[in-house]
């Protein structure tokens, strides 16, 4: 059984509360059970230099954990001096992925900036960041709309993001911290609301994986992000129905 | 008049708020106004170098903004791979102020290490960490007692901050955002219950200020920092009165 | 068609030379088509701190590319003062894909250590460094039962790692640069001879892919790491054969 | 008594030396008795980003400490690779207090660069620093007069600094190492020559300190910075008199 | 007797094996015995900021070592954070030895970077640099001129460079690891093809040198290094003869 | 002629002033003409770790600039978070031309740092390190041995430091900045006071140098050396004899 009693593809409990601090064109704290993280888009009118002139956007996106986040304090990382490979590796994630749901062409010469903080982490922080992200951008692209700053919405999908697992011989949906550390093979599935697969990022912790396993968690994470993103779209309602 | 409408000697909303988050010994969300910071202190069962076998612990903190805090958004500190000047400068006196309040030698060999994150500006952010992790410091000390690691409360006295200023040629207490950025002149005191001076750091911002403006300065400053300890105090109600 | 003019499941030529450089370990010259890496495998008698009395030892890696490696001169990572995410999250890929090959137990209290350079790249750097790698891990065994110094191998099978993708429409092995920077879909994976999955890390670059799509991935995966397995032990014929 | 004999209102032996070297737009060495700091001054033809184009110039500080200077010797801070939290505080300090003294507007699209490296250390560099690079200052504004580049002077009045203290129980002017060590309080005080408060910090290290202490403090710093400014006004003698 | 059994004034076998990667405009594999360098020469279309507009180019240099290139694995620069001295104070060298072989003016507004990465270390690795580097650079200038972006060839002569020591209290030309560890006096030389001296770098290891040992060592060198440019120019036989 | 009207072999006017600053166990300015260096040097009970054990001693030493000790200013190393390649080379150089005056089996398991720092630059600022330093490190075993922590003097020899080069086809001794930043030929020799050589450093500027100048240049370093080993101890008669 499941530490916290869940079924195998059972999510935990999602919240997704929009304009959660104020300056911010998208605000967003995302809980996915006891895991959240404040995700922030902010708009801001350029582009990476590799980008200067080619007449379209970007999505970009900084993680971070407050050192007392985790049940032991980690280190600061702006104390440190740098971010670390766990850290760099998950914000390019979330990048790609927030990427995938946004025509950059249609964006224009501006740059999305997404941060996720996780404020109290309890596993599938990078997965909730992701969900919760893709909300606080909608809100972000919302804000440019209302300027008249876009002609046509840059949204293509929504997308969203779950873990799923192996956990004492089950495969299991959006593991917790308890089953996260205990887990035979850890795999993070990004797809859009399409059904389209983004990201498929699978580890075997332990032992290797099966063919079979791994269709068992894509199935699991197939029907955990459609009632994800059915989450991002009850947090949205009366706002935005593309 | 104050942007705000409030009178001169006016404190902004505060609310102070336990257990925000779960993992560390003391967990802190302190709202002045709008002004928003996690305060959440951590024991560690080690002391710095220079302490090793001093038979006293260690109170320390570290200080950070969210990038989106603001009302633009700021670089990174752990991206650009360095704290910046200001921010060394607040962990410092948050440090130092929370230093006086605790009796470093009945701490007995263990670090308290105070994180204050900012989730939200507004003006003031140093005095509110300080002010919210004064209770996040209270918490942890609790957490030693209930497990027995300590024979005495380390606890000296409360410890509270505050700004004040000159605004438009009148002394106020507690400054916003919309007053801090326009100040003639800008101080920031932390005091003890006692009434005793702990940290006096005034500022001339735009012209000198006088003997007769600090001392007007000085007195709103200790009505103000009363009128905090009494909100750490009912945030504290039935778990520790000393 | 593919621009090399391969068939969609054909490797590129695989060459795998032991003994490339005369100090370490293990040192192999692996080639995947033009892609040239340098992988040595370098033995400590010391383990990392978290595994400091834990009995067991520890599979490693770093990753670096020549700077003029590829097409256009990159910046030097040590002169610019740090490595750039993706090396890192290149590096971990490689660490934890070769600790799935060893027992760690039978390691004893020491550390491999395997560097992975790049002296000529033609994508599939990543891929190519595992495959290599894992010559040189079991070269770095060898020398070790030679020496005495281990009373059982830890070598638990072999490990070999391939990129598949799909380009133009086709799903297709081994990818080159020409094919790489042009696919909609890129896929790493890495099994072990068994036929088990130990990463599979796919990203949409373009459109998102499906399950079916996924599937004809992995099934080319499956035969080309077969393949790559093969000429492993070739490389080691007459050395080792567990 | 004091260490050294001094009477509780009485300052160290103070000494200007201007054109300590000779590249520099200002060059002092300044001596507060045994503390030595070389205060060189230099004028470059920009601002930083943030002014470009707003019509003004900048007066900006760096402060260093040779590696013995002190009575053991410091980690050379180039070497650790990073400026630590106290030299940070103290050359924002340095500079804001410069820049109370400067019509920024007349200096016109310029900077002025103050270094000041302690060469030997007893106590009050940064108050020293301040004092010395005031002159300094003033010789890089005469330099640009002389150029013709100045169509008015942008000094403003002179501007000094002073550290007061509490020492066993009585509050004394510039303190010595031998009591900065020991002081109860310490507090640094930043004034020009009409009397006005450009600075206050004042810092309990032992016990909180009074408001009745703090105005002795203040009365204290007062009278010293009079005669500091009588000190510089000295060495200017011939060359500038505003 | 030399540990190689090579007499005074042997060189180790020297080969230079071009286009050794297939990106850069000019590659060189260099072998002085058993210490091998890749060189490679990249021509960029841009000059350092001191020389925009001076109507002239530039040859810099960049040298490191794999981790286990040497007898013991060494720390990656790139995962340190930084190059050490050694480091600097080669590719330093490398450059200005590569500038006294190129009319910069010739050159136009563009640089060679020239990457020097040892693969296997056994003593002279920066005189092997060197040497192979020049090759790599006489390529580079060709690809420009098969280009047709060069009016005149920018070559001024061939520059070369060897170790020379004291071992065992004999001048020996060319010292392998195995002497350079052990040698009284280590002295690189850098000559052009005309016998002008370009670098002289001598250092007393254990005791001090005469002026009779430089010129015994200066006499290897002269002769040791023209039979470097004889190597030099036996690669480029067919492609180039200025 | 030469700038300063010196004739070829005429040293710069030379001073040495002991006991500059009071905390170091040896405090040197050295005054090469314009150039100006504080050579302090300290003494710690320590080693460095690959000396732990070994019975014997180390001398190092670090070098610094002050920013505005050269005609413009210079950025800050400390600020900038890094040495640049030249003060590494450089401390590199003090530090091995010390090591060579110095019995370190005498020294005993201490270590001396030499800390070179130049406040006013005009040519040779390494050779006045190294002649000023070598002093300080003799006043720092002089200290040793008055505390009876010494069985016998470690100091081998006298070292001092000299530059000379090639200026207008003239070999020339001492070279301050205005013929260093135009000569041919530059080249810094360090020596004992049995004429023995420790370090020869030749680098040609603009064309290469023969055989003939590098011997002109060295008799003329000879012959400087010697004058400053008669300064060195003048500077330290009656304290100091072996």
């Amino acid at each position: 059984m499941r530490p916290s009693g869940r079924t195998p593809d059972q999510l935990r409990e999602v919240t997704i509360t929009r304009n959660y601090t104020k300056h911010a064109e998208g605000s967003v704290l995302v809980a996915f059970g006891d895991t959240k993280v404040i995700c922030n888009a902010t708009v801001e009118e350029n582009v990476p230099r590799f980008l200067k002139g080619a007449g379209k956007g970007w999505v970009t996106a900084e993680y971070g954990m407050l050192p007392r986040s985790t049940g032991e304090r980690m280190a600061r990382e702006a104390s440190r001096g740098k971010q670390g490979g766990r850290t760099l590796e998950i914000q390019r994630l979330i990048g790609r992925s927030l990427r995938a749901a946004v025509d950059l062409t249609k964006l224009g010469e501006r740059t999305i900036y997404v941060d996720c903080d996780v404020i109290q982490a309890d596993g599938g922080t990078r997965t909730a960041s992701i969900t919760g992200a893709m909300v606080a951008v909608i809100d972000a692209l919302q804000t440019l709309q209302q300027k008249k700053l876009l002609a046509t919405d840059p949204l293509l999908h929504f997308v969203a993001a779950v873990s799923v697992g192996v956990y004492q011989g089950v495969p299991v949906l959006d593991l917790d911290y308890a089953e996260d550390s205990n887990a035979q093979t850890d795999m993070n599935v990004v797809m859009n609301e399409e059904g389209g697969l983004i990201e498929v990022q699978g580890t075997a912790e332990d032992t290797a994986f099966t063919r079979q396993e791994m269709n068992q968690m894509l199935d699991l994470a197939e029907a955990g992000i459609q009632q994800l993103i059915a989450c991002q779209r009850d947090a949205l309602a009366g706002v935005f129905m593309p």
